[in-house]
């Protein structure tokens, strides 16, 4: 399940990349129109990169796996996949409240199913301490949810709200985390 | 042989997710327009996974491989590996007989090459306990080719009548089974 | 250096079955319209698996690695890069010499570069017992460019003697090897 | 953290070959007009691979990882990724400067954050011997970035002055270093 995961996940980053198109000719002027394009391209880069960094921690904590893990696990990766074709939505329409907005609702979905994807595990798992620490951390991901929900309500009045508080949610996730970083110390690397 | 294989699948549902084309416009009308292709990729991602899970356990539980093995597998690749040119057709002509019957079909030759598969390894190994309960939970695979050509037959009525029988059998397949379950817990994460 | 070929190799065949295009209509004819492009994809499939099946087995028996293996190995995975863009141009263009021409040259330059990284992974690594095995396996490799070199000439008289003797490399592989199935027995299998 | 890394070269690579067209008739002349898109593709193809070779062995002697690390390590995939859309670019707009040097840009910031990625490792991890080896061999990387500068430089003079000094590079890295030989040697190889 982690190596399939893994999989989705490098494979919805080449997408992404994929749908970056060149400069329509060699000058500043057609390098700067493709300048939103290219920041969608990173938020959705960092997005993906921190639930893989997030979903691979919290497979190797876990030691069973259930019906109820597959399933969420399953509807995790679906959501994440259709940020490629958000993304290149957002590329040309970042103007409009719709595809800010919907991007959110994805984002938010994705938030959900990792929710119920923990609360899965710790009902398979005998409650080691692994998995409560990763549990432990996941304060993060209900405060990401919430952003989410109001970035979606927010797009309405300005799209330029949701894309603060999306950016504003990687912030958070990528700021060095010192639990994190202690804990992923030594024998974590491999 | 099943790294291999785990990275097709991965690659499948990759395609598949860069078929999905952005809507037009950022209004709900051109939202809407894309959803036929939306729940086609849905069925196909649900398709792609459960295979990836079956085939992922299958080659666990083997100890043995063979010339017959080899081929098999490889023709059971080729089938999957045509499910997102097939996915793409059904996502423009969904209201039409002929892409459901060959999307059927080819699901259909897909599960026949799994079953030879399973004889083969049996051929190949030893009967041991762990192979034992894979053929065990085989029913449902020729339940399943049985559902398939069906839905083939059904097309040609109606390509509803195809979806429908196409989206039972993932359905049959992602119910919690509580076999499976049990012998995925403890040291089968990894 | 393994994991990185397998993972090209994956990638060649998402790109080749990525090249494939839905029928235009959901007619027979539209999908009959699609048969030579899926011939030609499905012989590409069968050369990309024999290439990752012989080159898996090949690094696995070999225990040391130099800088003119890992050359070797780099100019084979460009060779082999190429063969979707090639796939491609046969797909349009199948009756023409040139391109039938191309696709063998490509190939033939490919199993020089396999020859020669045999030739190197011989050259770093003590004679041990696995990697001479893998080495007396390698007269069909010969043979294969051998008959590569032939089609290429062929195919200015007719490209259909050089798809005829390209599908020949194919079926020579993968008809059943019995000292391969035994090899590859018991714990060859992870 | 490797794996993933892996995962996106490789994907990498995918893109850009997906990026080379078929000749557009079957003649020489049409092969020839490719010429350009493909030694491009080839500049780019040697570039990735050395990336993702040092990377490799970067991570594999490093012991301890920190929020730092895997800072550096994403914004090194980042400009690692914008690779193929440079790509596409150079293979349209080759005579003109400014996608040269853009070109240039990018593998001088690709290089930059490789730089910091090694700074971050040696701060995380106690300097065992594995790591210090990896470091002597630092040199190099200092050395490229320089020539990408002068190249980013020299590419408003004429592009061809850019083109040799990437190329310079890439030679520099693929010409045979006995140390890699050696420290790659016996147990490294898997």
């Amino acid at each position: 399940m982690e190596a399939f995961s893994d999989g989705v996940m490098a494979v919805i980053i080449t997408i992404m990349a994929f749908e970056l198109k060149p400069p329509a000719a060699p000058t500043l002027a057609a390098l700067g129109q493709r300048m939103p394009a290219l920041l969608v391209y990173a938020l959705s880069f960092a997005f993906i990169a921190i639930y893989w960094n997030n979903h691979h921690h919290l497979l190797r904590s876990a030691s069973h796996l259930s019906a109820p893990v597959m399933w969420s696990n399953l509807v995790l990766l679906f959501w994440l996949s259709l940020i490629p074709v958000l993304t290149a939505w957002l590329a040309t329409d970042y103007r409009s409240s719709l595809p800010a907005a919907i991007y959110g609702t994805v984002a938010f979905l994705a938030g959900v199913a990792y929710f119920i994807l923990v609360r899965a595990l710790i009902a398979a798992s005998s409650r080691d301490s692994l998995l409560a620490r990763a549990v432990a951390r996941d304060y993060k991901g209900l405060v990401s949810v919430a952003i989410y929900a109001i970035g979606v309500a927010g797009a309405f009045i300005s799209p330029w709200i949701a894309y603060a508080l999306y950016v504003g949610v990687s912030v958070m996730w990528l700021v060095p985390d010192p639990r994190l970083s202690r804990s992923a110390g030594g024998k974590a690397i491999r």
